[in-house]
């Protein structure tokens, strides 16, 4: 058994190397860029009106004569004269001779001529070539976050795909004889199956869209066949059951005639105790506790980050926060807890019903209070540390 | 025009009609439930050994006879006599008559015998039938957001569908002659279009995925035929682009002729004044500004309010924080702005470029520092209020 700091610092060593591949920058969102993004053109790449009103050549002349115009969109190839203006719009291109737009709110009209009333500057309104960026400048930096701020910055800048990390597969095998499909009546014995759905809910939830689901019975053999089944399709394989003490709990020989090495087991916290993690050279194991609450906790500390760190995260843990409690809390149990609660503006609340069985609580908290191993009784106002579970910012 | 804090009370009063519809379970992460759950089962459904050990009648015999097995599914039928005990394991079923359950480690075992060396309580290690959740309590009440521990719950209670609210289909109208789709060098005065990429993204990324992208020309016919296609598909309607006051600006009165009323025009902010909300019988049509930044900015404060409380959402504003700015500002505008921003534990810093073209600065911020139009100066260490941009907690 290993003391949580201890399986946390083995989560943080353990080295993945990320996949690439190119994606069409409207399935890219929330993957992380795997290349620098090097502007291709200038923005703007025409000097741009920045206002509605006219273009025109400055100088002492008051009074002009529109005799063109251009709008937005115009590849407009207008030559002025001095007392001559174009009407222009914002966005539009300035023509090429012209060095002033006058607002057009500062000129007084009738008909195609007239007069200005509050003379700009030389140069005023009008945005130059590369203003925002400049064509062959480093504009996004390779490992960000893809939100839609960036996947727009993309697409405006012409590009069509671009290189990300690209998540892990994974697979999900569920074991256990008890375990029945939703839809009929329970047999008698028997519980229904929820742990693949949770789980296959919570990788969608951060990002993780390729999964399988794989069934086995309480049997060495069954379980080593579904283990060898479920390694030809995953990069992460997310075992759920079977790894605890009793006589039919075969996930941790199935895994070792797969060749699966142990890295870990057994990790002194409640809940999830029995964590096993593994490896086969570049796939990862984790054989989580059957009790759900159970198996989604192990899932938010230690599966989750090695999963981001997968995809190419940098921050690839979820993100604590500091918080007062507002309750007494006894931890007389010598392990580190991990404690479904509800945060909120500085304030978090344990939540009732911390049995490893009982997921309606995980349905209702937004953080994970840790209590650490040696910390024996919590006053209120005391600070702890939550994992926050809505994810992870830029 | 109107105010900020006007604008929001608005969206705030505007009134809308939720739809319900039937969702299998996993389809149903980041909903909110229509409906009280109901447990319609027990859980456990039968009594559960809390432990692997051994299931028999408490009596002062401290001596047993292994006669049976019940593993995790066994519908077992098994009668103890007051001498006999059943090996049991965690999650299987304890037989009728038994009453105690001893865990293996308590015991000294030889062949088919044991001696009990640590003397349980009468009734121990057994989970009593309800402990968890008691059929016919309600267990999830409607309102709540689906995470995967939610949506896990509903499945051991044995559920496969769920009523939830259903996101509103959304219509994306794209105006301006002068954008260009990516993939093939800019011409002369055009730029590319990345408004409807980006408002698709934030879409997605906030859970609306039933979104169709329209475009439009800059004519009057053309813009007025465009909306009215849009209307047809979608329950919310977002323009980009040509709702300033431009001379070829025809996305009002293309509006006004689609007898799409106009709620309200113009907000004194700082970007995104031109924003223009309105209704038709039960659809709702925000016209954005066309600079990408404005239209973010309008999207995250108006936008997806209205699109979360459409969905079901209570708390449909994105959330607020409290932080200490970490430079001066100064507000000349008399406007409410809206600032890129950086949140990290209680320290906010307002990025550069804030120029409403400029979508760069949106893909590395994490927050909007609003700025109340009455607020002049700030200094160091002033507490600000910040739009958290990283989503809906439960």
């Amino acid at each position: 058994m290993i003391s949580v700091k201890r399986a946390l610092n083995i989560i943080d060593e353990t080295k993945v190397t990320p996949q690439i591949k190119e994606l069409q920058i409207s399935k890219a969102l929330g993957h992380v860029l795997a290349e620098n993004i090097i502007a291709p053109i200038n923005m703007p790449n025409f000097r741009q009106s920045a206002m509605d009103g006219y273009a025109l050549i400055w100088n002492e002349n008051k009074t002009f004569t529109v005799t063109n115009e251009s709008k937005a969109g115009d590849a407009n190839t207008i030559h002025l004269e001095h007392s001559e203006a174009a009407r222009i719009f914002t966005g539009a291109k300035v023509p090429e001779n012209a060095d002033t737009v006058v607002m057009q709110e500062h000129v007084s009209r009738i008909d195609d001529k007239f007069l200005i009333t509050n003379m700009p500057k030389k140069g005023a309104n009008i945005r130059p070539i590369g203003e925002q960026v400049k064509k062959g400048d480093c504009v996004l930096n390779k490992g960000m976050v893809l939100n839609e701020g960036g996947i727009g910055f993309l697409a405006g800048l012409g590009f069509k795909e671009v290189h990300v990390f690209s998540p892990p597969k994974v697979s999900i095998l569920v074991t256990g004889n008890e375990l029945q499909k939703p839809g009929k009546p329970l047999k008698e014995g028997a519980i229904y199956e929820s742990n693949s759905v949770m789980l296959q809910m919570a990788l969608h939830r951060f990002g993780t869209h390729k999964v399988k689901t794989f069934k086995a019975k309480d049997t060495l053999k069954a379980t080593k066949k579904a283990i060898k089944k479920a390694l030809e399709y995953g990069d992460v394989l997310l075992i759920s059951g079977g790894i605890s003490v009793g006589d039919y709990d075969f996930v941790k020989e199935a895994l070792n005639q797969n060749f699966v090495d142990e890295t870990f087991y057994k990790i002194n916290q409640k809940p999830g105790k029995p964590l096993w993690f593994g490896k086969k050279d570049q796939q990862f194991v984790f054989a989580l506790p059957g009790n759900p609450a159970s198996a989604l906790t192990c899932f938010y500390v230690y599966v989750l980050p090695l999963l981001k760190k997968y995809s190419g995260f940098s921050d690839y843990h979820l993100p604590r926060l500091e918080a007062q409690i507002n309750s007494d809390f006894k931890n007389t149990t010598g392990k580190t807890l991990f404690l479904k609660a509800f945060y909120n503006a500085g304030q978090v609340s344990i939540l009732p019903n911390q049995q490893s069985s009982m997921l309606n609580t995980f349905a209702t908290s937004n953080v994970l209070v840790t209590i650490p191993e040696n910390v024996e009784t919590l006053k209120p106002q005391d600070r702890v540390t939550c994992i926050n579970l809505n994810g992870y910012g830029n």
